[in-house]
This record gives structure tokens, C-alpha cells and sequence, in this order.
């Protein structure tokens, strides 16, 4: 295995027996709620976004001690908004990484309620539980500021009913743009970011892993929307096509696969340059630019 | 109009101006989003969480000036939750304070995202905005704290799961105070101890109004309760009888309307026997606790 495959092997099991360990037991009351928040989120999730908090504190210093609750807490926060987006309301979704969604597995009043426990919960770690790993009230003040702008509706709810008003329609790049960066690319940015913070970092250093972020966040929703037109449905764990069937503004469906996979490609160059200068302390974030173009699941 | 009266007017009137400044404006991209969270949010409400948590700073500091974002967020997240918990998967409610509610209004899927753009909203006027009022980076971690823990699955979201799965059941004492507890009483007492820790107030005082908060919760649950038996439709703006029709469990309809108003009175008793100690400093919470007991909206 290449030392990139050995890091998200290593860094999704440290994630996954910390989430373990932070989320309430099953058995504790009320307990259908706390078996729907672990069903959600053990069900074979990457862990980028964690995974990139933990390397955003790594690139400063050396390690990943401080920023354990606050990647935790960026993937309960995940697992909320996909919890919500896959309602019978919204994107009406039955699958999710080959296992019946939230509300398929539940019902559906405990799947809003268990995606707003996860959101506090998720909260709670971000912007609490750090003090007991040592991050500093200046730096969580800092990072719940982000965290909750990168949320709310001008953030990631704002891309997610833009993207609802789309279906059907004919829209422009500017708002395709839009969807993208706030439904996707933001989250995935603020992950790194608050990494790099509790970590230390400041400036332009900062300035520049966030433009990293946003590009690469940009370039995952162009690629999973390529995936879905032609990836394998079985390594993927969902049906492909389902943008189209849900007549979903996709970059692929609405100016075609060519140019889609013409502005995947210059998005990962953009991203790369902008790491340039961090040289191999950035090597994590160089091969993920490189993953996210080039996989298939 | 008396002294209470007044001051909850004046309160009131403050809330909602810093509301308007703080929410989106109507027009600000996406359009319908802001809408429905400045629909949900200017409905009517009492603000009676937000006008405790200026309450709080009051009390320890004779103003109020650190407490307004906190204030508001509280307000936003207490809206966030009525818009989740009326949705058909859940009360299935069509109108609340004598208007459509947010779903009836707009939409389920953006009532859905309304929500959580207001809990996110929420978290950041609390864990954030307070910062550039003079709050200080401690006292954000303190309380963001104590919002998240009431807010996940062993505070509000934990109640509002143990009232639905009671519907029709002939349930204990121990889970309706349970649901009561973490349903309702939990936020109004964080509304209030945020506040006072906002205000600089800590310790045996903070124990006090902890207390206080909790028993005035419960109160006022149970009060709610006993109205919508009891209740004019035109004061309440609402109909009555829908916990009957819904077969909530409530404490009059668990255990008859005598005891419910017995435990009533005994919960305001105890309530104000827990701020005897801070005299004339506490007169805002006395007036408000016999305001729950005897108002009839």
C-alpha cells in the first residue's frame, strides 16, 4: 500500500474509534435515536473531511493531538446534512453507500431529528470539547465562526435549496458555481481550515490551504457528478444516473462531459499550485488533489 | 401597564430589532430561504427565552449590552425547533400562533433547511457574534457548552423523540417529566444561565437560577398542557384540544387536571424558593414565574 492509501487507513480508523467513543451508547435512552445517529454514521464513510482537519494541524506541527473533537465533530455535521438531504422532501434517496438512508432504516421523523442531534452533537465537539484537547477559547471562537458560516444560509443550506430550485431547469454557471461551492467545496474547505487553525497556522499560509480547499471541494462535486453518469455502481455503493432520473444541475448534464472533465482538471491544477509553496509538508493535500480527479468510487 | 408588563414589552421590541439586523435580508440569495426564516422568525412569539438570557446579564451587571447576539441565537434556535417538531413527520401541525407554519407556508423540504439554517444561524450569534460584543473567548466556550448539551440527543432533540414515540401510551411520571424536562424546560434554562454567564455570574448564584430555570420549564410545559383543555382558541391563536387528537402525553391527560394544577403550583413554589436569596436583584424572575402559573395564553 502507498504511504497516501496507509494515511486514510490509519487516519478513518483513528476517526472512526474516536466517533465511538464520543457518540452516546445505543443503549442509552432514547435509544432509537442514538442506534439511527450510529447507523448514519458507520456506514463507510471516507472520512476526507476529518481526515483533512487532522493533516490541516499535522502540516504545522508535526502531529494531530488538539484537533481529534473538532474533526469528529466536522464528520457528524457531514453525516447530518446528508441525513437531511436524502428526506423523502428533498432529494427522496433510498441508498446510500449500498445500505437503506436514514429514514429508510428508521422513519422518517427519526431521521430529522437524529440529523439535528447530530448537528449539536457535532457542535458540542467542534466548539466545547476542544478545550479539554487543549485548543485554546481564541482558537475555538474562531472556528465556530467558521463552522457555522459555512453551515447556514449563505453556506452549505443556501447551496443545498439552490440546488433543490434547479432541478429541471436550464441554469447558469454562476449559479451551478454557486451550488458547488457552498453545497460541497465550503465544508470540505472549512475542514482544513479548522485543522490548520488549531494547529496554529495564520495568514497567508492560511489564505492559501483555503483556496487549496475550495478548489478541490469545487473539483469532488464535478467528479461525483461524472461518477454518476459513468461510475460503477457497485464500487460506488448507489445507482448512477440518478442526477439525471432527479434532473439534477450537474456540470456534466448541463454543458457536457468533456468540458466537465475540462474544468475537473484545470480545478485540481489551480489547487495544486496554490500548495506549491508548502512544498512536501503539503504531500497529503497534493495526492488527495490527485484522488479526487483521478478515482472511481 | 405594570412594571412586568413593561418590561417584557420593551424586551420584546429590543429582540426584534437586533433579529431583523442579524437575520438575511428578504432579497439576499436564496430568496425563499430568508424568507421563510424571517416568516418563522417574526410570527408572534413571546421571546420570553431571549428576554431570560438578557434577564441574566441584567441581574449580575445592571445591563444589558454583551447578552443581545446570544439572545437572538437562542431565539433562532428555539424557532428552529417549532419549525422541525410542527413538520407532517412529526406534530403535523398547520398553523401555530394563529398563522400557517413554516411548511404550510413554503414547503416541507424548505421549512427542512429553514431549520438548520436557523440552528446554524443560531450557534453562530452565540458562539461567535459574542465576541465582538465584548463577550469574552471563556465564557463563549462555556456557554456554546451549555447550548449544545441542550440542545442534542440527551436535551431537546432527545425530548421531542421520547414525546413522539409516547403518542398513545399510557406512559410513567418519570419519562413525561423526562420528555417535559428535555423538551422544554431544558432551553428555558440554559436561556437564563447563559445569560447570567454571559453577565459574569458563576458558582452557588449560577446553581440558584439553574434550578430556577428548570422548575419555571416544567411549569410552563405543564401549563401549556393543562391550556389546550382548558384554553381560549382566539388568545392562544391556536386550537385547542390537538393534544388530545395527536393522544400527546400530557399531565393533565395522564393524571387529571387537579393534580396537573396541584404540580403546577408546587413547580412555581419550589421555583421561587430557589431565588428567595437574590431579593429585589430577582424581581423580573418572580413576576415571570407567577406569569406562567397564571396566564391564559
Amino acid at each position: 500500500m502507498n504511504r497516501f492509501r496507509e494515511y486514510l487507513k490509519t487516519k478513518k480508523e483513528l476517526i472512526d474509534k474516536y466517533l465511538d467513543s464520543f457518540l452516546p451508547k445505543e443503549d442509552d435512552k432514547p435509544t432509537i435515536l442514538h442506534k439511527a445517529m450510529r447507523y448514519a454514521v458507520f456506514s463507510g464513510g471516507k472520512r476526507i473531511r476529518p481526515i483533512l482537519t487532522l493533516f490541516g494541524e499535522e502540516m504545522y506541527t508535526g502531529g494531530y493531538t488538539k484537533a481529534i473533537p473538532a474533526a469528529c465533530g466536522i464528520e457528524l455535521i457531514h453525516t447530518f446534512s446528508l441525513i437531511h438531504d436524502d428526506l423523502p422532501a428533498l432529494d427522496n434517496d433510498d441508498f446510500r453507500r449500498g445500505r437503506p438512508t436514514c429514514h429508510k432504516a428508521f422513519s422518517e421523523d427519526v431521521a430529522i431529528l437524529c440529523g439535528d442531534a447530530l448537528f449539536a452533537e457535532g457542535m458540542r465537539l467542534i466548539s466545547y470539547e476542544g478545550v479539554n484537547w487543549s485548543v485554546s477559547p481564541d482558537s475555538i471562537v474562531k472556528i465556530t465562526g467558521i463552522i457555522t458560516r459555512t453551515l447556514g444560509s449563505r453556506g452549505l443550506v443556501g447551496g443545498e435549496i439552490m440546488d433543490l430550485l434547479s432541478e429541471g431547469k436550464d441554469i447558469s454557471y454562476e449559479d451551478l458555481l454557486f451550488i458547488h461551492t457552498h453545497k460541497t467545496a465550503d465544508l470540505i474547505r472549512a475542514s482544513l481550515e479548522i485543522g490548520a487553525i488549531i494547529g496554529g497556522m495564520g495568514g497567508e499560509a492560511l489564505d492559501s490551504l483555503s483556496k487549496f480547499g475550495e478548489e478541490i471541494g469545487i473539483a469532488f462535486q464535478i467528479k461525483d457528478d461524472i461518477l454518476d453518469i459513468e461510475g460503477d455502481e457497485k464500487l460506488m455503493g448507489k445507482p448512477v444516473g440518478s442526477d439525471e432520473k432527479n434532473k439534477k444541475a450537474t456540470y456534466p448534464l448541463l454543458f457536457g462531459m468533456d468540458k466537465a472533465k475540462k474544468e475537473l482538471h484545470d480545478r485540481i491544477d489551480k489547487a495544486l499550485n496554490y500548495i506549491e509553496g508548502f512544498g512536501d509538508r503539503a504531500w497529503f493535500l497534493k495526492e488527495l488533489a490527485i484522488f479526487i480527479r483521478d478515482r472511481s468510487y
